[in-house]
């Protein structure tokens, strides 16, 4: 049960967010320039840097709904797995394992990502502003986490719910979702 | 040195956000309805939230500024020492102790925050409003910590840095403190 009131009985971020629109706004805003907005890295590789995070912050409603939109972009559940799994042998490029590595270590704190982390993925191809993304990105899902579980929200079992929300929200984006209906919630 | 190149050398999340002003607006515009908004916390009380999780997780750089901020607001430099090293013995109110309490725990994670914690601030005077917005100024402040420390930025050592650097913000806000120019830097 949540730790506080929400009115409507919405899971997730997606109750909060209702509960409090002044604070939704920003946050759907940062989270559709980091995850959709033009870029070098696809908006797919984008929702695996936050479905990753989440993962490794144990975020089920978070790391279910990223995990869904990114196999939404990139048509493929199984990779998904693969990287909550384990990133280093799963089918991505090895730029996108460098960049999966950083984020994991700003899961844990930012001080843990080394010199050595950032020459592995410049080696592989990596920008500054690749880089600055991908940090940004995972200190986003690390507030998202504590956001949704901090407040003890509930998160829904069944995988259809997130694959229908995904499908709204990879063609809609984070702020027009808010005011798009889903099928079941 | 930081792990990207910082054109004009701005310490902290200040160089970040003039290296990315497409994710530092909306940033600004969270941090300013949290910390600024009309609320029944004071923003001297909301930003000792800031500060006391900035300093949990080890970021000189947010603890020193937001710290600043605090003791402008609350005209107090001892109070902020006294949060930052021992919250329970410190001048606050009983409900100040419990949000903090709760913020420190989202600093760990999200899943850490107990119904035990939600009662004591309950107990003492807490709102939902007031209880979710301490949840959520902790977990935005694990993002800027992890943002700032992530991409290795440097931090001033002069205090009297972010004691102007403070009253700035204090006087105009996050947003507008962006294009304000401080004495120094």
């Amino acid at each position: 049960m949540p730790h506080i009131s929400i009115p409507n009985g919405l899971p997730g971020i997606r109750g909060l967010m209702n509960y409090r629109p002044e604070t939704a706004a920003p946050i759907n805003e940062l989270v559709d320039v980091l995850l959709r907005g033009e870029h070098t890295l696809s908006p797919g590789e984008r929702e695996l840097v936050a479905t990753y995070v989440s993962s490794a912050n144990d975020c089920r409603y978070c790391h279910s709904i990223h995990g869904a939109i990114a196999a939404r972009h990139l048509d493929d559940e199984q990779l998904v797995a693969d990287v909550k799994c384990d990133v280093e042998h799963a089918n991505v490029s090895e730029k996108m394992k460098a960049l999966l590595a950083i984020a994991g270590k700003v899961a844990v704190g930012g001080k843990q990502v080394t010199t050595d982390d950032i020459a592995r993925a410049r080696a592989n191809g990596a920008t500054d502003l690749e880089i600055h993304d991908t940090v940004l990105i995972a200190a986003v899902f690390c507030m998202c986490n504590r956001y949704v579980d901090g407040l003890a929200t509930w998160a829904p079992d069944d995988p259809d719910f997130y694959r229908q929300r995904a499908a709204i929200v990879a063609e809609h984006g984070y702020i027009m979702a808010v005011v798009t209906p889903s099928p079941n919630k």
